[in-house]
């Protein structure tokens, strides 16, 4: 970016902003307010259940897309791209693929002035459409593995809708994969599961917990689904990315054949996974406090704000000076890794609007820029700069008053240390709440009203009893961990039956 | 990318490859058959006039929108994300907007198993709903400019569809900007033009004309458009960018005002501009010849292959192992200037195929690679490699025996010099087809049948000259040159009408 992105400058004229709604007043307000006042996004209105990412919103998309991107080249896969409407016929093909998506579908009935005589629906996944140009491009063993992704909008026709969680229209990407036998197949699911486990706690700096999906909340067309959980700070879940192993199910649905070795003739074993524009609502509720927006500096559009202060034009001069300075050592540094496809470049604003330093700083907390530099006469005589991390005032720190030129030499460090932390907070908050439950009644407790908290607990392996906890608590079985993603491997009995449970499982309330 | 694209495994299975038209012998032929064997592309067919992008050709439109949205972050854009729906009645409130896209839009009528209120079409291109949110961003000239980009699939549905160049559905990015007055739109829609013509002359090799359309050729809904023009192998003009001046036209429709310095409200002035996936088609249109397709190393995927030479197992392990050592010391140079936010690493594929070299020869030939290298036994051990450009056969020259170290410490001009080749080749292309005309029966002979090219005629101004032209030969007024894109401004008398005319302006068919 050669500039930072644009202020608002209504609220700049105004200088007045709205207020957040504390977390304790009211957790989906807070959320709703973070989002407005950082002006992430806005909800839509004119077109039901969409949202517009505004600038700075779509910036932390950007650097989601480019540091995901690379890791799928890095494990082997090419992005293509595939229509965006698929015959209606397509999705009845999988039984329940269209059990699943039927009664979200938004069906494009006219075009061109004329009624279609097949109707066409907005993509709301493309495993089907994928699946028909696989049939078409594979014949072989040796066209194995085809490993592709795709960057895409898609379309659900949710009834209820919230800014990046849950909307009608979303941004992802989709990767589809088809291999010659289901160990491979299964090894590749994996594999990008734990691709979105590594991304999530490296660079969104929230903790997930990697497991399996039970069968009544696996994908629809799935053998199996595997997931990351994020703990959000009112102690719901959410399910943050997904990665399917598919078995033969839509190879046999689109006749997606290939010679084996042996010449005989076979279904293709297939996966996909995705993640998508959710994983902003992820950050936000893992990091933000009651002043705004918390950001990790991995994704956050801007790093480092520079307040300069001065009481008249020859202090200003002075202080604007040295301001330039500090932006343009900070702005070569590149907190990307050495040979990575693109440079992370830090990025700099200097505030030199016509407001009181406090407005500036209230602006940028909320937009949850890491570094606050305050600049003023005094500092610039001593060749100093006063820092102030974002959460420094929640922590219990005060200002650090850093020499220019250490300050510079240290601030990759600072921003991948402040990374660290975020990660480790989250990770505490979520551990410090996480809980073991045994008895009924204690389960009931935790999940009363609008409770919620990472609940580990046994429970039996029926659909059944699974139906009958969510009824009773509105909680739900998150996943059934990977080894080492929870408590041991330990039997018990079931919370809800006191029948036999092989292992703990995580139940949560879900987004 | 870790490895190169997935090659074709069928193909070299069957170690047959499809033919391509000469274009002589038939020039659309040729285009489809270029993009099918470099496996490009292909059509949709189960979803009308939409195409699949595969991976090969996918990469090279990741190679364009990194460098395009590079430069419109360094003008002072930020993206942003719109929804996909535009309610339908948007589209009514423009009046000329209407009229030019109704025929062609794609129209949501049912979703979540309802049918809808108020349908919603596909958005064909964005200036309503974005005007929409404009006027709920904009408030006061500290607003303005409002410089917004986004990347996106529209939708047109066209009933005369041709891979890339137009189909129904495509990818593109379109710019929107407001301003507080005529002035400052109309330098930033002549700014976008101007990126836009840099890049295609920088970037793709491709020479164009900046200028201006006709009255009957502009955006529906706009003051004036500009555009770029290039010059395609068969003489046709190829549309490849445009930039529209808006007036106030979409800020009277969706109410955009603001107030300005004296407290009035005035309608903003806007602009948008765009560039589509039809660019590939120009790519492949400007350079590419009977062998296949042929791209300049700037958006090339791979831009090397090496094919090692041997008959034996110990000649092959000597071999590739300096082959090996030749690639990763390739690939450690990047095409990027120094600063920029991507790093084009050089991608280098080792053909290990058990091929014949002719055979692969061919194969990568076809794919517009931009240098083959050759290494056998004798070339290692006298510590040399053997290299071919692309078009040294057409060029008529032969294989370059270069040490390799020499090689690889040359090896980043020797792309850049073939890049600027194939920019040099496509304007004497260009400048030796066009031609100056100024009798009717001229212009007539020069647009017969199939035939076209670039003709600098004069043109009296009127939209009914411009008809008569249309009717008569298939050629359209491509632009109004902007000075120094042309003949020198002179007076003379219309083609047509042999009415007054002030200047040449640039006559073709056009895709």
């Amino acid at each position: 970016m050669s500039k930072g992105p644009k202020e608002g400058n209504k609220d700049v004229e105004k200088d007045k902003e709205g207020r957040i709604a504390t977390r304790a007043e009211s957790y989906p307000d807070w959320y709703q307010d973070v989002i407005r006042e950082a002006e992430l996004a806005e909800p839509a209105k004119v077109v039901k259940g969409c949202m517009v990412i505004k600038p700075y919103g779509y910036a932390i998309w950007e650097k989601i897309q480019r540091e995901l991107d690379g890791r799928f080249k890095d494990t082997g896969h090419q992005n293509a791209y595939f229509p965006l409407l698929i015959p209606q016929s397509f999705i009845t093909r999988e039984a329940e693929h269209v059990e699943g998506f039927a009664p979200e579908l938004a069906v494009v009935t006219h075009a061109g002035g004329e009624a279609l005589e097949e109707p066409y629906v907005v993509r709301p996944t493309s495993e089907t459409i994928i699946g028909h140009f696989f049939s078409k491009w594979i014949g072989s063993h040796r066209d194995l593995p085809l490993l592709i992704n795709q960057w895409a909008n898609v379309m659900r026709w949710e009834k209820r809708t919230r800014m990046f969680l849950r909307t009608t229209e979303f941004l992802w990407q989709e990767g589809h994969t088809a291999h010659a036998n289901h160990e491979e197949s299964l090894a590749e699911t994996i594999r990008m599961l734990n691709v979105y486990g590594d991304f999530s706690d490296q660079v969104l700096a929230m903790p997930v917990v990697r497991g399996i999906k039970t069968e009544s909340e696996k994908f629809a067309g799935a053998l199996q689904s595997f997931c990351i959980e994020g703990y959000m700070q009112d102690g719901k879940a959410l399910q943050a990315g997904t990665s399917h192993d598919l078995g033969q199910n839509f190879g046999k649905a689109f006749d997606v054949k290939f010679q084996n070795e042996r010449g005989e003739s076979e279904y293709v074993w297939q996966t996909s996974w995705g993640v998508s524009t959710r994983l902003i609502g992820g950050l936000i509720m893992s990091h933000s406090d009651d002043q705004g927006l918390v950001l990790p500096p991995l994704v956050a559009p801007i790093h480092a704000v520079i307040v300069p202060i001065y009481r008249n034009d020859a202090e200003k001069a002075q202080v604007m000076e040295a301001a330039a300075r500090v932006k343009a050592q900070l702005a070569d540094i590149d907190l990307g890794p050495p040979r990575s496809r693109y440079r992370d470049f830090v990025e700099v604003v200097i505030d030199d609007r016509d407001l009181r330093p406090g407005a500036k700083y209230y602006h940028w907390e909320r937009r949850g820029v890491p570094v606050r530099i305050e600049l003023g006469p005094r500092d610039v005589a001593k060749s100093q700069v006063v820092a102030k991390m974002r959460i420094d005032s929640e922590a219990g720190r005060g200002k650090e008053f850093v020499a220019e030129s250490d300050f510079v030499a240290t601030f990759r460090d600072r921003l991948l240390r402040y990374q660290g932390e975020l990660h480790r907070l989250a990770r505490e908050r979520r551990d410090g709440a996480a809980i073991t439950l045994d008895s009924w009644s204690d389960f009931e407790a935790a999940f009363t009203g609008e409770k919620s908290t990472f609940a580990w607990c046994h429970w039996d392996g029926t659909r059944e009893t699974e139906a009958a906890i969510k009824e009773a608590t509105q909680a739900t079985i998150r996943c059934v961990p990977l080894d080492g993603q929870g408590p041991a491997a330990e039997p018990g009995t079931c919370i809800k039956s006191g029948k036999p449970s092989p292992r703990r499982v995580l139940m949560a309330k879900a987004y």
